[in-house]
């Protein structure tokens, strides 16, 4: 399967989902969130996400734009059987390549279907790109493909899932993001904004996030620190820790 | 505040999420769907989603894209009172205009802060691009702003849809796309594929999108058609409900 090299950067990635459910309303897209998590895992950074609908204009353009930037593009949806699903034909399309029935993609089909079932609906989802490697799923038995540094796989959740544990292990990722979170129960953001800065300022290579939450039992913030060097990372979260202590300690005074 | 007509052609709109947290996988971003839901009610097309980082090059970016293509632009993230709260500025830079502290907006931000209260980090988020018209909301009174197409709100959910009840009906829609669900329990994709395709060519301005689950119960798909047309809508709904039920006759046969 194509192995895609970092180089000296971190290896970076876009998702690009496909689907007019999304666009809808319809359906709460989850595999952004769960890539974003996987990734993040194996030290690939993920940078942009884009939806598209099942458009084959829009789905070439992202593509196109996507591909050139980053590592890898992770791409879910549209590699189904019914005529909305039109994937495949983009990605051929934006590559400039061929595409056709795939007999390594039939075989897999024919692990479900038998001949007779096997109808030209289902064989659509064997119309492969030329050039491009099978992702086995153990759950539909469809697979996706990748072709260059670019990785197709279904929507439905749990068939990306099982496409992503195929995928993993051939990315090529670096060190992964650690990251700690420091707790600011009960201190409002405005109140460590300033001091967070300095911290942020004095630590270059660690990104530092705040994120606030009001829950029914009050402020619930959370300050969250993400950086490939342990020690560096350490030292922020410390701070960061100390400070919200001494306001913590102020407010209860 | 400013109307963007939308022409002959429904109103347009893209969404922009803006947040590290996001990309990390840290946090599930909901505003994409309830967004899209609210733009589906007021027949606003959702065209496209883009999440980017808290980097201004990567916002700016986006928004200039976006802000061309589409009649409205929404964002969402990045306008409280920490470091990593930037998208006033890119959005300001995305225009050219300038930014400086809004009176209006310190106004509303003393209805919640004491003047002791009001630090600088706090008066961040009365930072606000010339020319932009404020939004306000109830539930942090910090508010988001609208500057031509481009609407600016909050990343917590609450906030953004106490925005999205301010906005809303300042948006120029159209007639609601309406909506038919027809349940496909127990029929695999690739048994109507055939035929739904033949049911989406008759009836050109219905959308027709086909949605695989499968559950413990089985499989539990869905067609979903799509129109601003109701006798279009009825007549395709009705193709594809009897299709479904004589082939679920079929299996049960």
């Amino acid at each position: 399967m194509a192995r895609v090299t970092a180089g000296d950067r971190p290896a970076s990635a876009a998702v690009l989902i496909i689907g007019d459910e999304i666009l809808s309303g319809r359906t709460q897209d989850v595999n952004t969130s769960y890539i974003a998590n996987y990734l993040a895992q194996i030290g690939v950074d993920l940078r942009e996400a884009r939806v598209v609908p099942d458009n084959e204009e829009a789905i070439v353009e992202a593509l196109n734009a996507l591909r050139a930037r980053y590592t890898y593009v992770f791409t879910t949806g549209g590699i189904g059987p019914t005529h909305d699903d039109i994937t495949a034909d983009a990605v051929a399309r934006a590559f400039g390549v061929e595409i056709g029935e795939d007999p390594r993609a039939i075989a897999l089909l024919r692990e479900r279907f038998s001949k007779a079932e096997l109808n030209p609906a289902r064989r659509r989802m064997a119309r492969i790109p030329k050039g491009a490697n099978l992702i086995f799923n153990s759950v539909s038995r469809a697979p996706g493909f990748w072709i260059d540094n670019v990785i197709v796989m279904a929507g439905v959740p749990t068939i990306m899932q099982a496409m992503m544990d195929v995928v993993g292990p051939q990315l090529v990722g670096g060190p992964p993001v650690l990251v700690e979170t420091v707790e600011a129960d009960g201190v409002p953001e405005g109140a460590y904004a300033a001091r967070l800065e300095q911290i942020a300022r004095g630590h270059e290579g660690v990104s530092v996030g705040s994120y606030p939450s009001f829950t029914s039992a009050g402020i619930r913030n959370q300050i969250v620190l993400r950086s490939r060097d342990a020690a560096l990372l350490a030292s922020a979260t410390e701070a960061a820790r100390t400070m919200i202590a001494s306001l913590q300690k102020e407010n209860a005074g």
